[in-house]
């Protein structure tokens, strides 16, 4: 950590910590897709020589970029390479999850220093579950022996729908007494130097393959959660895309069969009533009561009569026929409506992630047999589909970015 | 018409005009949401006032932007308000169809002044339609007295699935002969003076709706064509959306109905194959002969054995109870997919268009109705489903778009 204090830092309590347009954007450049040399980053920008090396320059002074001579060589000498100064502050990323609560401390460059996790349940409301997400963060910046103004920003995702702009939640279906709770202020009451951004736990993952996963590359794509409940995040354009009214992606209550069972929404038939993890698992108990599956019956004695969707898949992968029929049937629907939504938005790349998605290989082959089947050819010649790589780390990835997006911000010149 | 020729007309042979950073900005501004007050244009850049005077003034210079005294009074002198130069140039805009050709010239602020359409039949091939297109902006053009060299930028809509990067159509189901020949190159071998840009045709309807149609300041909406198939153009962020290999928005071919009929594609149950024209075309020729609908049966009759989607909203307007309940068939299937499309998307507005959104209000309701019932309260709190206003005119108005929407491109600094 360095020890100076960025004279932005001096300037603004608090982010965001204003830049010219020009300084904005490499900012914004090396933050996106850096580190990069001066010339890569001219060759991005159209700017000319003379104004990388002032902007570049100014950015150096005011501890914002460092300048390193890690580049590859040519045979002349190393080009050095400018990225984030890691040590300008640090940023945490929360995933909050119905009964847990997964945090982070990260550098600058999104390299993460230290984490926890804890068991928590939304249902106690807002005030008991952000007094854990204030220890937690408190915890570890003691740990690491930061100073709490060292904070610049704090990142959370929350597994109901919020309204971006405000950081509040709207008619959360499994967070009682959260909706419209002021989370910001709550954690900024506790920790004032940091910005606190709030987002929806999916888009928050989308966010993470983004920028440290499978989606590095990709300009539209969408990962899709499947555990309790099935949502997809958004990418277009390389930007998380959250719809008119914040809540695009939620393709779980999308119907899949019109004589389907009764969703907890009130509609029949939805994808997340026929697919998620208590569909699998209901399926599976009737399997293994119907004695088609002993491997599952032995389990569901085991367990007290209850069966996990994890269950299925141990079950699968021994081979037994009825978990791997139920494993596909989920992969079906789930794949139905993907392939309904490749011809509509035509990605590069759906990921599929969340809790169920470590059931097993035929989960995936099944999702992917029936996208192939129902969409167009043309829509699926490039399109990759798989499991994410960064699987459950996704959310905390996504946490640490989303708090590190909202720290720099553009200067409108009138203001300044 | 200005008399006067640019000098960015005299530098640049063709489009794009090179303009620099902040100059290309305040065109994109003016063109897309424009007429502005100087004082508007600062708000909305953040430049300073100095800069917005060095930039306006060059414009100026350039006859890209002219200043009249339009705006409304607030009491002191009228605030002069900076537009497009209408007579910087001319755009002729193209919709080409399967069978009829509408072509218009228009000003640099995307007024027509001369449309006109001629039948064709694209499975004549590019050849002889390619010639039908140039004649037809050429006898606009003679009809105008404007000379050739006038023309800065065509825009065309066609039928088919056209890989934007380089205007070619892929794979055209409609268009034999059309795979991948060189639209731009035939056209710019009759008029060299024009760049010319292609795209499928509901893309460029959708630019239509955002630029002169009911999209004006929409965000996040689409456009579905409904006629002989069913397409469906998208615009995020205020852009239209392509996709990642230019095939998005193709919901014909998503599936309404896995024991339903067999679509060309080759797929079972296709939106397009169940609920476009032909196929209430054929519902209705089935009541009429079943004795289900005297009105159908006597329109059968005097078109020797055919209907079409027309002759059932004529039934449905006279009351016939059943052509009105195949057009609400046709809306439910539509509308099933729509509220798919809401959930994952969000958009805050579908516009309805094509030849079968004439068939009266029962169709519009009963999207709406399925719509409504099928997506989530969050989703549709503040959306609208309406029929296209601008109608027939989406297409030629967003081929003009499109031309307008490439003569200018920001100049970048290395290379000037």
């Amino acid at each position: 950590m360095s020890p100076a204090i960025s004279p932005l830092r001096t300037i603004y309590r608090t982010p965001p910590y204003l830049l010219p347009e020009s300084e904005a954007r490499v900012v914004e450049i090396l933050r996106k897709s850096g580190p990069y040399s001066r010339t890569e980053i001219a060759d991005i920008t159209g700017y000319s020589r003379a104004k990388i090396t002032s902007v570049v320059n100014h950015l150096i002074e005011l501890q914002v970029v460092e300048e390193t001579g890690e580049g590859d060589s040519h045979g002349g000498r190393r080009p050095r390479i400018l990225n984030f100064n890691a040590g300008f502050g640090v940023v945490a990323g929360v995933d909050m999850g119905a009964t847990s609560l997964d945090g982070a401390l990260a550098n600058f460059k999104g390299q993460i220093i230290e984490r926890r996790s804890v068991s928590i349940d939304v249902r106690d409301g807002p005030d008991s579950v952000l007094n854990c997400v204030c220890a937690l963060v408190a915890e570890m910046l003691r740990n690491q022996e930061i100073a709490a103004e060292q904070l610049c920003a704090v990142g959370i995702g929350v597994p109901g729908p919020v309204e971006f702009s405000t950081g509040l939640l709207i008619a959360p279906p499994i967070m009682p007494g959260w909706e419209a709770y002021p989370i910001r202020n709550f954690i900024r009451g506790v920790f004032p130097s940091a910005i606190v951004i709030v987002d929806n736990d999916v888009n928050v993952m989308v966010l993470g393959e983004l920028r440290a996963g499978a989606g590095i590359r990709e300009e539209n794509f969408f990962f899709v959660k499947v555990g309790t409940g099935i949502g997809c995040g958004i990418v277009v354009g390389g930007k998380v895309y959250r719809g008119s009214t914040g809540c695009a992606g939620d393709i779980g209550h999308i119907c899949v069969d019109r004589n389907g069972v009764v969703c907890h929404c009130g509609n029949i038939g939805c994808l997340e009533a026929m697919a998620a993890g208590p569909a699998i698992a209901q399926r599976a108990v009737a399997a293994a009561l119907a004695g088609g599956s002993p491997i599952l019956e032995k389990i569901l004695k085991a367990n007290n009569g209850t069966l996990t969707a994890k269950d299925v898949g141990a079950a699968g992968a021994a081979g037994e026929r009825a978990a791997n029929e139920i494993i596909r049937e989920s992969g079906r629907m789930i794949g139905e409506v993907l392939a309904s939504l490749v011809n509509f938005f035509n990605p590069s790349l759906i990921l599929i992630g969340g809790g169920v998605s470590n059931i097993g290989h035929q989960f995936l082959a099944s999702i992917r047999r029936n996208v192939l089947h129902r969409s167009l050819p043309l829509s699926t010649r490039h399109l990759r589909i798989d499991y994410s790589m960064i699987g459950a780390d996704a959310g905390i990835t996504g946490a640490v970015y989303l708090a590190l997006d909202h720290v720099f911000a553009m200067k409108r010149e009138r203001a300044g």
